[in-house]
């Protein structure tokens, strides 16, 4: 059955962010890499293992309109997703086809209405919700996501963009699936129940 | 050789406490239990064996004065520590024996004072910092605590104290130590790199 699945790294101290991202510098101002080594230079097997089943399972891919304009320009084209990516935005703006199988749709119509976009688009794949925070939180708050994924990375960073924050948490209940440990991080994945 | 560690409970959106709790409700507020439920009611023969290797190695404790007027009267007499406890506090007052082994000294000559006191009286044990928040924070930040242990429980909580919140994290580098799973909480432990 389709998911809806985000997934996101998170410092220990709660940050998806360095204190100083910005556009150009996606996810980690002054100190790139540190959130996301497990992905590239501390990449493990493991870690290998894990991006490729997310890659695998996804069908269709939803983020924020922040995080778009921060990883535009570094993604580059091809942009490393290599299939169709919704943003939701408050802007009209046409859909920018890429190179490798991404297209860029924004809608205008909601959180609700992009998830249907991206559910059509994945077919008997999953959604992927990959943030920015603000996105995540959106989809946790009116029970519209089915699974968190979270890589904690052992790293404290003092400051940035918080992935919860803000949140009633009424109602929001998760069921843990387990864990995965690798030197760089500890892959967190998470039922939210319904 | 003896070490300073602390250990802690927090929810996965960062809190220690619940939004509500206060004293004569020690750390649980509205929906006791959640954060501790793996030291009582969910506990495995794992997470026995996780509190077993923390009071088998741990001579003497330190924790803040918030803490101690929370907990003292839940705590009860024989208090659950059973070694001598420290707390860091502003006031004169004299030591307090209680039974079954704890002793309630409090120090009012600051935190490194404090510790002093508590690795005398730890011998070649670990001197154990358990909480709240701000005195783990201060420890932390000036160098003095060796091994962070964070209990992480997959629990959104909204709101609370946080643990980490404020805390300029420059020069401070974790490495993690490896994380055992049971079902109620991912049992975390990170050396402070000196």
């Amino acid at each position: 059955m389709q998911k809806v699945s985000s997934e996101i790294s998170m410092s220990l101290d709660g940050f998806i962010t360095d204190p100083d991202a910005s556009v150009g510098s996606p996810l980690e101002g002054n100190d790139p890499g540190r959130l996301h080594d497990w992905r590239f230079d501390a990449r493990t097997d493991t870690d290998a293992a894990i991006v490729d089943e997310i890659y695998a399972s996804t069908g269709a891919v939803l983020i924020g309109k922040r995080m778009f304009d921060v990883g535009f320009e570094p993604w580059g084209d091809p942009p490393p997703f290599g299939m169709p990516v919704f943003i939701v935005t408050h802007e009209e703006r046409e859909a920018l086809p890429m190179q490798g199988g991404t297209t860029y749709t924004f809608v205008k119509a909601g959180i609700e209405a992009a998830l249907d976009r991206a559910r059509a688009a994945a077919g008997d794949k999953d959604v992927g919700i990959w943030g920015g925070a603000t996105i995540i939180r959106q989809y946790l708050k009116v029970g519209l996501l089915d699974e968190l994924q979270i890589h904690l990375i052992p790293l404290l960073l003092g400051g940035g963009i918080r992935l919860f924050e803000d949140l009633d948490t009424r109602g929001i209940e998760l069921r843990k699936k387990g864990s995965i440990e690798t030197p760089s991080a500890t892959h967190l994945r998470f039922d939210v129940v319904k």
